[in-house]
């Protein structure tokens, strides 16, 4: 990848506009006083510029001053009830949005979003993570300021670890390019970003406004063309190819040339768990979610019987292949992510996963229609309720498919949400949000908060276990508070399914809350609770009414019921957990 | 302080009995089977030989193995809602029992612990953090594991940051002396530690056990008897002499110690905040809490009046000094921690905290009686209640004073809750436990189920604001499970108060909950709603009889009532804030 230095497009006496807050002190500015800017304001205008509408999180002493800033700017600070709630709450902002922004307080929250951001991490979403922190004024002889841990610098230190790019807006002479490079770095690689802003340098003035020249990476020529030129004649050469979609193709806003890609050529797509609903499920080439031997059987046959697998921002992780059950030749693939593209065994360094992606777009490689293989109808299919029946996983989630329209995103947290969640019908691309990769609990209820954040107009249904719910779900208290009206299916099995299939004790049962009571505690929305089909279907009903706020459904469930997906996976983890210790025990 | 070998006194062989589990398997096992312990079995057998009973977690898959020889051996697990919450629990547990322990899973488990911890390593709670990690086995070509954020290392190297010692417990031959290594660290410094204990570990029998040879650290005889004379004149000098006792006092055991000095000497002792209740408040010789200008006036006189002032494991915080309030000349000084023994401007580098105070209480000074300044009377006051009257921070803490006998423990969040707490008196010793330098949310409910599983026959009072319970207080789900019975009252003022205070704004506000109704929700406990001091009274004779559950109290205050000692803290702390950012505004 080459480094260019290019005149900057968005030039800033454009594109920032100085004094347009709409606070108490709002004044037209005249355009020389651009100079002005404080570090906070400064901060304030580049990620509205970014597109930056909401920022998540919590106040504390530290950051009080950037908060005022914030308040008196035109974007909206939303206070959540926990600090990984906003983390949660901005990944998932920046899922839809293409950014999103955490703030908070030294230490005491920021090392409350760690989790969170670790997650975004993982999962390549682009989030500023922004911190107050101790004036440096107050810092002589490493006093012993409260929040503090070890060093003033150990909450950067740590962030390091779980962000592409950090920075201490210590010195205002590069503030402005620190913010910069800092933001820019997230927008790049879509991966989570630190800024700390000591709470006597928010606002600071900087002396100059030091315009940054920002960097633009562009393939090499020579390497792009002879990667295209092999990728062509290997699908060219193919009688059976087939298109992985993974989660890149969305973060990098591909999916219009992905299915161009496959529309040109006849190309059947699957796509990853993680990459789900990247491209409309509806589409007629879309065979199926791949998860090796542990997804269904159309999408793997395609899959492990192609002669060439065109694999675009699809990440290799252990759930994605099955938990490695993945019957893949290299030999027959090219995978092309952010990070690397690989042609059968051997790597191109120099290649942007844009530009390949751009450049195959315009090719025609004359592949031949293939047949299909016979899947199962994905239209909306009438649920009819079983009175007096208990509700089980399975049916649970044939009345879900049953009601989802264009209009709705569906949220799955971690556990039998989202491994029954894959079989779900996507109609539109992007409406199935999930931590399939890192799997934290705890993401589902959050989500829904940035989602509506950033799309009002989406509905949101939130499928999320009773472990995961207690983790996070109390942040129903914020989503009320703010008039929003999600549908949240608790899967209330009173205990963490996942383990109890791999190894039960004890440790694996939770206690066993009235969720539908919440709506009391927290002042408001609508609570249901579920035992049997027709319960199902009268509160399902209830709640597609419900405009005015969420709807909450405890579904009681059998505590060893699951879905085929869950039983798959767990019968793989298990065996897995017993290789890993059998030697240990063979000794023993 | 000198290195020094000595034979281990609590020889291998006679305290660590192998085969002691009374899981399905535990069979009587001969002596010499000692050599076939697995990893797990050694690391279990430790924490148990160090009085660990009880350890808080979640499971996850990549540490099932680990749970479940836990589950088999004669320590408890005990689930939490949220892994944060364990942190919590586990601090509050060491800091009851000398030792904690808190088990979790691989990331999405341990980067959730990491505030807890934090606030453990800046507070100087000792901790064991035990994390699964992915089998070595499995890591080939750093395959994208689930839970995986960067590299299999990071989650180390985050915890290195905020831990004394830190192991990963990769090689069998090792892994024995590894564990010893870094729980002993945990003991000695009474700091956080971290291990990782790959799950293909988890069952390994190392081929031998190589028994460590432990260090013992101990003071440089000369500069010992030096630094004890020069303090013994100090003090024989002194007209005024004064203790001022801090946390740490706590934390090595030495309040006997402590006590014996003062009684022997007729020094008046005063305690930091954060040393709060580690000699009792009932004591003659105590005077009250010092923190600068912040705090009440008999300790403040006190200690600046003092022409001789003798900290021992006293931190010199930001708040224990009233925000640097605290007017006290080093000159005047004798500093003893066990990071470091300053006296007046010179330090001792080789002097341990314990040596110098063993050795101080051997020695009489012939100090002449003070007259203790007139405090007022701390003996329990009936409470009057005056009907159809809101209740006030004020009356509210006065209610609670008068309720507090020798088997209550006071757990004080942050906010109003700790520093009106700060008035309260402690009958026993260390039955005040709060984050009163870290600060962080949410620490008190959780902690009350930590304290609880240390020593089931105390009774806790929890002090907790609104916003403090909304990010832990759901943590009561598991204390119902356990039967336990704490009274934990909501200060609940709709918001952010100490934030309140310094700048307000629309981010201060929370969501008004019916907490009194949790009790609905999760299935058990009794809930009071308070508004009158009618209801107060009521409410609180009511908990003090419910022996089966907890009691919670939904006190209604008035968002912007405070305390006196809020009030003054609130004002320095805004003043800060303004001297903080004034440089930038003058400039803007």
């Amino acid at each position: 990848v080459k480094e260019t230095s290019v005149v900057r497009t968005d030039k800033a006496s454009k594109l920032v506009r100085p004094g347009r807050s709409r606070g108490r002190n709002a004044q037209p500015v005249a355009r020389n006083a651009r100079k002005r800017r404080t570090i906070s304001q400064y901060l304030i205008d580049r990620l509205y510029q970014l597109g930056i509408r909401h920022v998540f999180g919590i106040p504390g002493d530290y950051v009080l001053g950037f908060y005022d800033q914030l308040c008196k700017s035109r974007i909206e600070v939303v206070g959540t009830t926990r600090e990984d709630c906003a983390g949660f709450a901005a990944d998932a902002y920046a899922r839809i949005h293409g950014l999103g922004a955490v703030c908070v307080t030294y230490c005491v929250g920021g090392l409350s979003v760690v989790n969170s951001v670790a997650g975004a991490y993982a999962e390549k979403s682009p989030l500023v993570v922004i911190s107050g922190a101790p004036g440096l004024r107050e810092r002589g002889r490493n006093a012993l300021l409260h929040h503090k841990v070890r060093d003033f610098d150990t909450q950067r230190q740590v962030f390091e670890k779980i962000t592409v790019a950090n920075a201490a807006l210590e010195d205002p002479l590069t503030a402005f390019r620190e913010i910069d490079r800092v933001v820019e770095a997230s927008v790049r690689y879509k991966r989570p970003v630190y800024l700390e802003l000591p709470r006597d340098r928010a606002d600071v003035v900087p002396l100059h406004e030091s315009p940054m020249t920002p960097i633009t990476w562009r393939s090499d020529a020579k390497e792009l063309s002879e990667a295209i030129d092999e990728t062509s004649s290997m699908l060219a050469d193919s009688k059976r190819p087939v298109m992985l979609i993974g989660v890149e193709a969305h973060r990098f806003g591909l999916q219009d040339l992905v299915v161009q890609i496959a529309e040109k050529n006849h190309i059947p797509m699957c796509s990853t768990l993680l990459g789900k609903s990247v491209v409309s499920e509806s589409h007629p080439l879309y065979v199926g979610v791949y998860e090796g031997a542990m997804g269904r059987e159309a999408p793997r046959k395609i899959i492990e019987d192609a002669d060439c697998v065109l694999m675009i921002g699809t990440f290799m992780t252990d759930i994605n292949l099955g938990i490695y059950t993945a019957q893949l030749d290299p030999a027959h693939c090219i995978c092309a992510t952010s990070e690397d593209l690989r042609i059968r065994h051997h790597h191109y360094h120099d290649v942007l996963l844009t530009d390949f992606v751009k450049e195959l777009a315009k090719r025609t490689f004359g592949c031949a229609k293939q047949a299909l293989p016979e899947i199962e109808d994905r239209r909306l299919k009438a649920f009819e309720p079983r009175s007096d029946t208990p509700v089980t996983v399975k049916r649970l989630f044939q009345k879900v498919n049953a009601i989802l329209t264009e209009e709705m995103v569906v949220i799955c947290d971690v556990g039998d949400a989202l491994f029954a969640g894959a079989d779900l019908t996507m109609l539109r691309r992007t409406e199935f949000l999930a931590p399939a990769y890192y799997t934290s609990m705890g993401f589902a209820v959050p989500a829904a908060l940035g989602v509506l954040c950033a799309d009002p107009r989406c509905r949101p249904i939130v499928l999320v276990g009773d472990g995961a719910f207690q983790m996070t779900g109390m942040e129903l208290s914020t989503i009320f508070r703010r008039g929003l009206a999600p549908i949240v299916i608790v899967l209330n099995n009173k205990g963490y399914s996942t383990e109890r299939f791999i190894l039960d004790g004890p440790f694996n049962d939770i206690g066993n809350w009235a969720y539908h009571k919440i709506p009391e505690l927290i002042g408001g929305g609508w609570g249901f609770e579920v035992r049997t089909e027709t319960d199902l279907v009268k509160a399902v009903d209830a709640a597609l009414a419900n405009r005015d706020s969420f709807s909450l459904l405890n579904v009681h469930l059998d505590p060893y019921d699951r879905s085929e997906a869950m039983d798959r996976l767990t019968r793989r983890l298990a065996q897995q957990l017993g290789n890993s210790s059998a030697a240990g025990r063979r000794r023993s």
